[in-house]
């Protein structure tokens, strides 16, 4: 059987790619970081999460970017943005890029496909409903994939490792919408960026989700403490 | 003052190579991994090293790779070839070559460079006398910086982070010399594979600096245990 490492943050777009990768007959490796985020809520989600996709095997990783800072989502002296309008969100790059994350992530992805021999590594990045965060863009995946293509002994031996980027090109409410179609238990992920009690419906991944469901026609499961009046 | 991230792994290729970076006008923030390598006494090297060249900032990362294991470096069963002859060295990829190290590696250095805002990172890889590892190669690293340059906030304003590797294509001989005039503290580098109280003088990284310091008409600071006949 196949095998996949899939990128699990907890968020909704990683839980949709590791249940496409499931659904494509992959062998589900997922892979969490514990990187000094704000909140371990997420970490909590990926575990329920690979639990429900029957993941092979489900690896936390620890790895302190926070040692780093650079971020509102490893600086807790730093507050991610709020209220913003939607249409404003990937205009400017915002406090909570957390410089080279995916980098980071997909070479210890990598690291980890390679010692157990899988073929591919899934990452749910978005360049269409997104905070334009660089390293989510196309182009920067394409060359990611061109460097893998040079890095290890397996290339070596002429089987690269594929990065593939199913939703690469997806408006949020299509995302949602061919998770729901794979069942994706919508209810156990989280996109927050504070990680209180209750989703805070103001930050950019709260806004960005909200607006997906409703351009869905769907209702988002979670509960949010405060709802904004434009989406 | 411009800052460079310079990777420093205990041995002589990245000790020669921070020294290069600081005769070039850089403030050297020195960055070290505690990786779940065979064992510490390189990681000792590393923080005399960074004394000596007057680092702003010494890190040591700690990052498990040993969790996934893969490479006779990180998994103890595992044995570090020994007794090549110096002609078989780099032919093939030996069970020390690390899944994704140098990716991984360049990674973190990229995510600490750019909240530091350096200009550049060097990495003492060497293509010429070597063990054969992908990621050490010219190929590589030219892929590797072509990523870089979409990946990061800081590129999209317009800087990238350059990539330096100033022993890439350098024969030992040449990089021990070089050292040499840079008055860098051999004597305080580790390259033996195997970590025991003297270098053992027959595993691949020793039989590689001991034909660099022969070439160089030079003589080794450090004490062996064995020395090969047909070096």
């Amino acid at each position: 059987m196949k095998k996949a490492v899939c990128l699990l943050s907890g968020g909704l777009d990683s839980c949709v790619t590791a249940y496409i990768a499931k659904s494509k007959g992959y062998e589900v490796f997922t892979l969490s970081f514990n990187y000094g985020q704000r909140h371990k809520k997420e970490i909590e989600c990926t575990k329920k999460i690979a639990e429900l996709i029957k993941a092979k095997k489900h690896v936390i990783f620890n790895i302190n970017l926070d040692k780093f800072g650079g971020s509102s989502l490893v600086n807790k002296k730093l507050k991610p943005e709020i209220n913003h309008r939607i249409d404003e969100i990937g205009k400017i790059i915002p406090s909570t890029y957390v410089p080279a994350r995916n980098t980071v992530f997909l070479s210890i992805a990598l690291a980890y496909a390679e010692t157990i021999d899988a073929e591919a590594i899934f990452i749910g990045v978005t360049a269409t409903d997104y905070s334009g965060y660089p390293d989510c863009r196309p182009e920067y995946i394409e060359a990611f994939q061109k460097m893998v293509n040079l890095a290890t002994k397996k290339c070596i031996e002429g089987n690269s490792i594929q990065i593939k980027t199913p939703l690469l090109n997806l408006p949020k409410a299509e995302i949602i919408n061919k998770g729901k179609k794979l069942g994706v238990p919508f209810d156990k992920t989280w996109s927050c960026y504070l990680g209180k009690k209750l989703a805070c419906g103001r930050c950019d991944s709260c806004l960005l989700r909200l607006k997906g469901f409703k351009e869905a026609g769907l209702k988002d499961p979670i509960k949010y403490k405060d709802l904004p009046n434009h989406i």
